[in-house]
């Protein structure tokens, strides 16, 4: 056997295969990518130039080809298939998944799309394109895939198993067989093992749990996630409006779905405003920053502006610009805290909330603990250090304040955000961070004012 | 059929269940907890108090009370556990799949554990689990179970189906059978599918499949991750140092290491030490928050007494105060942005990576376009609102270097964390930002204080 540790790609595996290429060395190409599985040899392409990849691929048997299509890394997939013909992807994409086929359609121009359709020659794969492209991406329907293996609830096990025989070659992981009646409308499920362990002539219809979990094509990706997570399911059928049953989703998609709101929350958090990874170029890297970094110096700058306002202060007391990183920096890390952890409920649904306003007194009640812990250390060393009652006083007076105030925009803005349809992961990014910023500085340049001056 | 939308659970049923508990109407319990999933019924339990929960739990069948319990929400279960005796969990115990039951044994004390086992009556299930705690939790062999459906290679399908007959009642879902020699050595495995659609008096030897992911016990939770996400597997077999065969991985395990994973990054960078949910006790939520608010208080101290140092320069030029929250702000998202990139990176090992020098100069190059167009915008608003010349130079001065300097240690700081075995993405939380902050103010006093004085 094979102890397979995950394939290892070398530079130099990579650039014997680019000479390989090269001298269009057709046996060492095929023989060194014999038994690599198609993720690894996706891996390796992504590490070639377009159209090398090309060349590789197409020396490829067209299922394992599909396979491996499926499977590159978005960013590479755009310049490689702008190499093919639309007849030459046809070839591929009628092979791949029906769900696969769709998401690489739709990263490519609306034209193309229509001639790669045009050039499928299984009718099957074709319609079940064509009816695939009729959803939007974010849903249950974005998220099927057409194959699937269902059984007539009249059946016998070996009619069954001859139906199962027939669809099998398109259908990767079986998972259940869906029973379903005379209009394709969804009755129940059979697992394989039943099947196996039932006797020949046992009617589908007289072993098959009519208990099954069933989404709706137009249910939301977030939905599709919580059902099959809550009810550890690796694969969900999916029905149209009137029950009948037009898909599947299986569980490696909803992965998919969960590592990338993983990734857009991680973005969202960070203010990297694209899906970006470390060895994209220099320019590409420096736009997806760039917004954030604006947009943050718009909030320092209108910092500037506002603590200007109290030059005057400043130039009596000038001690009072020592506690400004204080002040912000609190704020700030109180904000993020009280956002996140609203993120976190807002991501987990199924959970029984407290009403709104129990949770919004619990924020006061833990802003209103935290903030006397973090004064008396706070007041204790200002005392200790010499600093004046006064100044001591405002410094206390304002970050209590802010700790409050900050604490009630973190919990309110992804609210605010969820509500209008905005990834509130949002608020836990350098938004909350400029909004408290600014209302802490307010909030302790007008208790010094009023008290100081 | 049942449409099952996830199960609704509302006030008003759990108050019923509450009343039907306290008046020990159990006919009323066991007839409105028909047909509901287990998942659900341990949603609903999650609402009540660890006393109805059990009386509850002790009417349901052993098997189902098993799934109830291995869907409980960790922070129930303690309390909830400690009603039983270790006679009662251990009924109860031996019906959980191996690894739900070593996960529950590892919450509650020595003492209980041991007691739970030795009363537990299937010896199977009690070697199972004495066999799997002695893997670490965060290994292989601390995520995998025993259940698992294998066949000798000698076997023909008849015989084979014969044991999947026997073995099956233990095993939730199959997905392969796993070809052994007589060592228990493991070879390969075959398709339930292939079972189907093989005859009868076909060796498994002939048919099965000698290429197959494995792992070994001691690999990590992040390898095991890795390999299942990458190939798309639902289970993965794990074997010894010897090659033998000794327990599976399923995905709705990996599913939940990578929402913990998520959950842990998402707490690190928000500064919240503790898993804390929304609805925890006030004095949780403020415990889980002051450890980051404190050191971040200490930063901001630090600050302060960084700045008293310049009280004379900023009793001349108190304008030079107004630039602090931008200098700070700027540091703090480059630093993040350039940290999170990073533990992205970090997270996704089966990419080739470029070189650190080639990594660090890209770094480079993109906080020098970043801190260009940032000190453009700066400059002109500056010199558009009449600022002084050379307070302006000193800002744009200090600005870049901040850039440059944060963009550094922000992508240095999680490579760091990683080499010394601690989560990289505690880089992208309050830890720099705190850095960051002090490191902007030195910059900024050292230039103001050498250019304008």
């Amino acid at each position: 056997m094979e102890f397979a540790t995950p394939f290892e790609i070398t530079k130099d595996f990579v650039q014997r295969l680019e000479r390989a290429v090269e001298e269009q060395d057709e046996r060492f190409i095929i023989e060194s990518l014999r038994g690599v599985e198609p993720a690894d040899v996706s891996l390796v392409l992504e590490e070639l130039d377009s159209d090398e990849s090309k060349y590789i691929l197409m020396l490829l048997d067209q299922e394992l080809a599909a396979e491996i299509l499926s499977n590159l890394d978005e960013d590479v997939l755009l310049p490689f298939v702008a190499e093919f013909s639309a007849k030459e992807l046809a070839g591929i994409v009628q092979e791949m998944e029906s769900d696969d086929a769709v998401d690489l359609l739709l990263e490519i121009s609306n034209q193309m799309r229509d001639e790669v359709i045009a050039h499928i020659n299984d009718e099957e794969a074709q319609n079940n394109i064509i009816d695939l492209l009729r959803y939007d991406e974010d849903t249950a329907g974005g998220l099927m895939a057409k194959e699937l293996i269902k059984a007539n609830y009249k059946w016998n096990v070996v009619q069954t198993i001859e139906a199962i025989r027939q669809q099998a070659e398109d259908v990767e992981k079986i998972y259940s067989i869906y029973v379903v009646d005379d209009f394709d409308r969804l009755l129940g499920r059979v697992s394989l093992k039943e099947m196996l362990l039932a006797k020949e002539q046992t009617k589908v219809g007289d072993i098959y749990v009519p208990e099954i979990n069933t989404i709706s094509t137009d249910s939301t990706q977030e939905e599709v996630v919580e059902v099959m997570q809550h009810y550890d399911l690796e694969a969900l059928p999916v029905v149209n409006a009137r029950g009948r049953l037009v898909g599947r989703i299986t569980i490696d998609d909803v992965i998919d779905v969960i590592t990338e709101a993983a990734e857009d929350e991680r973005n969202l958090m960070s203010g990297v405003s694209d899906n970006v990874e470390e060895d994209d170029s220099i320019w590409k890297l420096s736009r997806s920053r760039l917004p954030w970094l604006i947009i943050g110096m718009g909030g320092g700058m209108l910092a500037a502006k506002f603590i200007g306002n109290f030059e005057n202060d400043l130039a009596v007391i000038p001690a009072l610009a020592a506690f400004i990183p204080l002040i912000t920096a609190t704020g700030g890390n109180v904000g993020l805290q009280s956002s996140t952890l609203v993120v976190q409920s807002l991501a987990n649904p199924l959970a029984i909330r407290e009403p709104l306003i129990v949770r919004l007194l619990k924020v006061f009640g833990v802003a209103a603990i935290n903030g006397l812990v973090l004064n008396a250390i706070v007041f204790g060393i200002n005392m200790g250090m010499g600093l004046s009652w006064n100044l001591s006083m405002v410094v206390c007076i304002a970050l209590y304040t802010v700790v409050m105030l900050s604490s009630v925009l973190g919990t309110l803005t992804p609210m605010v955000l969820e509500k209008l349809g905005i990834n509130p992961a949002m608020a836990s990014g350098p938004f909350i961070t400029i909004a408290n910023d600014l209302l802490g500085l307010t909030v302790y340049f007008t208790v010094a004012h009023l008290l100081l001056l």
